[in-house]
């Protein structure tokens, strides 16, 4: 993702300096002008701008929070642009954490693989202080088809991050239970699919997914369903601290960990839908 | 729906014989060229083609089955075009009822409301006998934009429209339970439509039902709550019979009973996203 998002920023004329875990990664960011780096905070100048995209949220906090030089470094005006997907609280962890710097803490998580990233056709949503928004703006134009604003907060974007996800979830599940209806009818899964993502429904989300559904195509895995255990799991625990009952987001949360307990964690999250055909007696 | 199709079949130049309930509904359709007829079974003649589109199951028993003209007239080679949203078991009824008088049952429910029937627009689910498909094949291309062919068993179009339905409705409640988390977390959840509907989501089901649930909107209804409540019943009737368990669709029903619970069964089916509202005490 990085890779993408760094090299539509150069191809605008911007200079950078990056860093990555795995350097022969940046090889060809490099080759385009891009200064290697031997550790995140050595990216960093006095008030500039930090974009970090991550794995997980205990790197993020490795590299913003318990190395100081990444705060000092940034100092006043300083802003950092997290785009991973991490939980609301790290965010408002974070965001707590920089301003005692003076750094300015924008969330913004992205919709869209690596292919889009390389593409430069994310969709953005972004949230956070108004004048770092605006400051990003150009940046960000630069590696999206489109910025979504969810206000001031910055955590408000990887609720919103979140809630998307589960919409994709509850797809999903859905998808599988009436292509489970049609089979056990007689009807091809592949026909119900295709009837879906064709008409009413057609959609990225419907097309893409659909298809794997209707043929139990979990590999390779471009979301791993453990992670997607993850997301539902964050969705489920920031739902229960603003108390909002989401029973299908349950409901989802069971069918994943049944499905870990099969032994399908690295397969994609999509395989979540085999819980509905071994339900219905039906195998692989 | 009856007006548009049956316009369409003129404007292509068929001499059509139509009948309606209310007289003066057929009015334009007449003075396009269509004969008005006192009775359902005045339309057929021997060996002919019948199309009927009626407002539910028992209605459609009552002209096809219990006037014994219906398929008498209609004789050897007459073929009946079924295009109402029915149960699966009325169309199987149907089908062996009019065989024995020689009669072809197609069963071809359609997508789409009266303004894509107006337009030609529909999509066509056909399932029947290969013969008779391919007879009214050229009649149902100036009515739709698309036919889907699901097989030899007319039963499985009906099946396959519920399947379709059921998707609906299994969106609805995901855009209800992550609308409402966004709202209680302060997040807009009509920002939330618009980045659905806009993005990965973009099809007609999450951008025509995402915006009415971000206000709760649901007057007019588009289609009844009581008419949502049958078609998720007639589902998880047509689950238990081919033993499919389907975890949404169970708590789609309870969610619709609910909504009839309070009062809202005249309000379009998406108002059963008020469920999300209300148990995570939310007024309207």
């Amino acid at each position: 993702m990085g890779h993408g998002i760094a090299s539509n920023l150069l191809k605008a004329g911007y200079t950078l300096r990056v860093y990555n875990r795995t350097r022969e990664k940046a090889k060809h960011l490099v080759e385009r002008g891009a200064i290697l780096v031997n550790q995140p905070s050595d990216v960093i100048e006095s008030g500039g701008i930090v974009f970090t995209m991550l794995s997980e949220d205990s790197v993020l906090l490795e590299i913003a929070e318990c190395d100081e030089h990444f705060v000092k470094k940034l100092g006043p005006n300083g802003i950092h642009v997290s785009m991973s997907t991490v939980s609301p609280d790290t965010s408002r962890h974070l965001s707590a954490h920089h301003s005692q710097s003076g750094v300015k803490y924008l969330a913004a998580p992205v919709v869209g693989r690596p292919d889009r990233a390389a593409a430069g056709t994310l969709f953005i949503l972004l949230a956070g202080s108004s004048e770092a928004k605006q400051i990003v703006s150009p940046f960000l134009e630069k590696i999206s088809q489109r910025v979504f604003d969810f206000g001031d907060l910055p955590w408000s974007s990887n609720i919103v991050k979140l809630a998307l996800n589960f919409n994709i979830a509850a797809a999903i599940e859905a998808m599988a239970e009436s292509f489970t209806l049609a089979e056990k009818n007689g009807i091809s899964r592949a026909k119900m699919a295709e009837l879906l993502s064709e008409t009413i429904f057609s959609s990225v989300v419907y097309k893409g997914y659909g298809d794997h559904i209707a043929h139990h195509s979990y590999e390779p895995a471009g979301f791993q369903l453990t992670l997607g255990l993850k997301d539902i799991r964050l969705v489920l625990q920031t739902a229960a601290e603003s108390s909002t009952p989401m029973p299908i987001a349950s409901l989802l949360r069971d069918r994943l960990l049944s499905a870990i307990s099969k032994g399908r964690g690295d397969l994609d999250w999509s395989a979540l839908a085999l819980g509905a055909s071994d339900d219905a007696g039906l195998g692989k």
